[in-house]
């Protein structure tokens, strides 16, 4: 279990955030405590720090099947969505038209809004019923000054995938950029760069079981694009701000355990997270599932309880940690837009919990939260 | 000393990064290993995480002397310097004049050029020979359009310091917001923000005994600010992604300690430091001071050697890791910028080294420093 104590809640809010791994936490420890070098000085306390960060870089690429250049660290899943998305348009030239969805995280949806204030036109393609993107729509989308088609791999909320291999496909055909937000698909499904065909993928630590404060843009070569932070040249002139080391390695670490476990993993967090979904079906008629039944993160499930508000139903069911939506959006008795966007009416969009299974999520873990669920949702109900 | 063994050489390059101090580590870790909860998540996980939040703002402000909700974090001193300038300018309406100076670190120099490609006018006081701006020089270039007036509180090759009251006082009779980017100075000398009548001021935390890849900006009240990085609702609207609690936890505890130890541990590494220069002018003859005399950073030392480059000594004495400048610009054979503009020759500017001390520096070191430095000053000169 990923409790604290026996007193902690069971953790279903891995979408939200991940524990960092203590085989994470240890590779970068000795550069907390020890090898504090600048990488950019000269010296040994230097180097030691720039070699560091090098066996991190080669570490990411490794899982996204790439090369070490092609990857700039950040400080995290939003910055990396900066980078892209503005760094693409600063030297679009006369491309001035991007392609999003309405199903983004804000990290990609307000620097699409941002381009929208200074002088770009936005069209944001739907969310089917199942919360995925239409390649068809994306097509019909496309223009000849379309600059940049940004769609993230995996929604946050309900763990929908979109097709990111065709999107990227016909977005090259016109010759336009390709992004995707990746920030909740890293090492959850396979994530490599060329079979997935974008140019630009981004990548949060703290969804991967790194630490909050670091994440990574893949930059493919040859992927014209100007910084949005700016100051001094690291991260070849890309990412000022001297590199945060242990954090770097530890994504490097993260990255090459996500690699070796993935396929495990990804398989062992399905059959837990369809036996939670078995156990509501059994025991809360009407339960719907908000998302694609299968092509979905392997770890998450949207349910919406009929006739009850998520957030009363979280609120009857203190053994559980999960959330109604995005963490960001935490607090408001809103329905999610994300929801919304599906066509899903509000009343169903409130009645939403997200549960999110992770690494040290158990089969007791589920039997009990489904248990409490189903006991909170008659209480409520 | 702040060896990491007895091969490695003594540290005297602080000023390009600090190690993380152990009490730092320790008040951190429980943040990485424990509590890792989403600060916005609602359940037990996300409040631990957002109660640590909180300390750590606190902890922040009590160095600075302003209110907890007057801090921002960020990743890092070139975010800090990139949200005041560029925030400040993208409300700045009609005023579209900044004054900045010469000897500016790149995290503010690039940020300034950014807005001179964007419609702004910038002007650039000059530093004298001591490498200070002048305060006339600052009244003499403001104007009723000036936006912001952004110099650095103490500048990082030669430790010299700005005088930032006076300058605020001057721009703020004017309109003009005052910023300062004070990454050196914090934890090194009193920064209270009302002593210095700043409206903004950058914080590093790597330059002050907590970890690289977290900041923090200084926002008055009242002083109005656009993101520059943009997604979620974080830090009041002005820094989106999720919080990184363990660093912001470390900050916390850095800018404690620093409180806490500030007036013994400046007058410590004055003496040093002082120490340091007698031996070298008793031992090298000719060698010369950049910067002021007093008007400078306790900690700092950057002397010219006569008649030898400054990176050849340091070749020459691997029993010191120093540098011959800012460790951004590391690796070039050419003169620094910051020493060129305080009117210093060519020949004096690259015989430059920067010794900067810090907490872990003993009486020793400074001895063997010293001895070193004139041994390898005999072999190249």
């Amino acid at each position: 279990m990923t409790r604290v104590s026996d007193a902690d809640p069971i953790y279903l809010d891995y979408n939200a955030s991940t524990p960092v791994l203590p085989e994470v936490v240890d590779a970068m420890l000795p550069y907390l405590r020890e090898h504090f070098g600048n990488p950019s000085s000269g010296h040994p306390y230097g180097l030691r720090a720039r070699e560091a960060v090098a066996r991190a870089r080669a570490q990411v690429a490794a899982l996204l099947g790439c090369q070490p250049d092609e990857i700039v660290f950040t400080s995290g899943g939003t910055e990396a969505n900066n980078l892209a998305i503005r760094g693409v348009a600063e030297v679009a030239g006369a491309r001035r038209h991007v392609i999003t969805s309405t199903a983004e995280h804000p990290a990609t949806a307000q620097p699409c809004a941002y381009l929208e204030r200074h002088g770009f036109e936005v069209d944001r393609v739907p969310v089917d019923r199942e919360g995925r993107v239409a390649a068809d729509a994306v097509r019909r989308g496309l223009r000849d000054d379309t600059a940049l088609v940004t769609v993230m791999l995996a929604q946050n909320e309900t763990g929908a995938l979109m097709p990111i291999p065709d999107l990227a496909e016909i977005a090259h055909r016109r010759g336009a950029v390709v992004h995707a937000d990746a920030a909740q698909a890293v090492g959850k499904i396979p994530t490599r760069v060329d079979d997935l065909g974008v140019d630009l993928l981004s990548i949060a630590g703290h969804k991967l079981y790194a630490p909050k404060g670091v994440g990574a843009l893949y930059v493919r070569r040859g992927t014209r694009l100007a910084p949005v932070v700016l100051g001094a040249g690291h991260e070849r002139g890309l990412r000022p701000g001297t590199e945060n080391v242990p954090f770097i390695v530890a994504l490097g670490q993260a990255c090459e355990v996500a690699r070796r476990d993935l396929a495990t993993e990804s398989a062992r967090q399905r059959d837990l997270r369809d036996d939670l979904w078995r156990r509501l079906c059994a025991a809360v008629p009407g339960v719907s599932l908000n998302g694609h039944p299968t092509a979905r993160l392997p770890n998450t499930l949207n349910v919406s309880f009929p006739g009850a508000r998520g957030s009363a139903v979280l609120a009857a069911a203190p053994e559980i940690a999960a959330s109604t939506g995005s963490a960001c959006h935490e607090g408001g008795e809103t329905a999610s837009a994300v929801l919304l966007a599906m066509g899903l009416g509000p009343e169903v969009a409130l009645g939403a919990v997200r549960l999110s299974l992770g690494r040290l999520t158990t089969a007791d873990d589920v039997a009990a939260a489904a248990d409490a669920l189903a006991r909170a949702y008659r209480e409520v109900a």
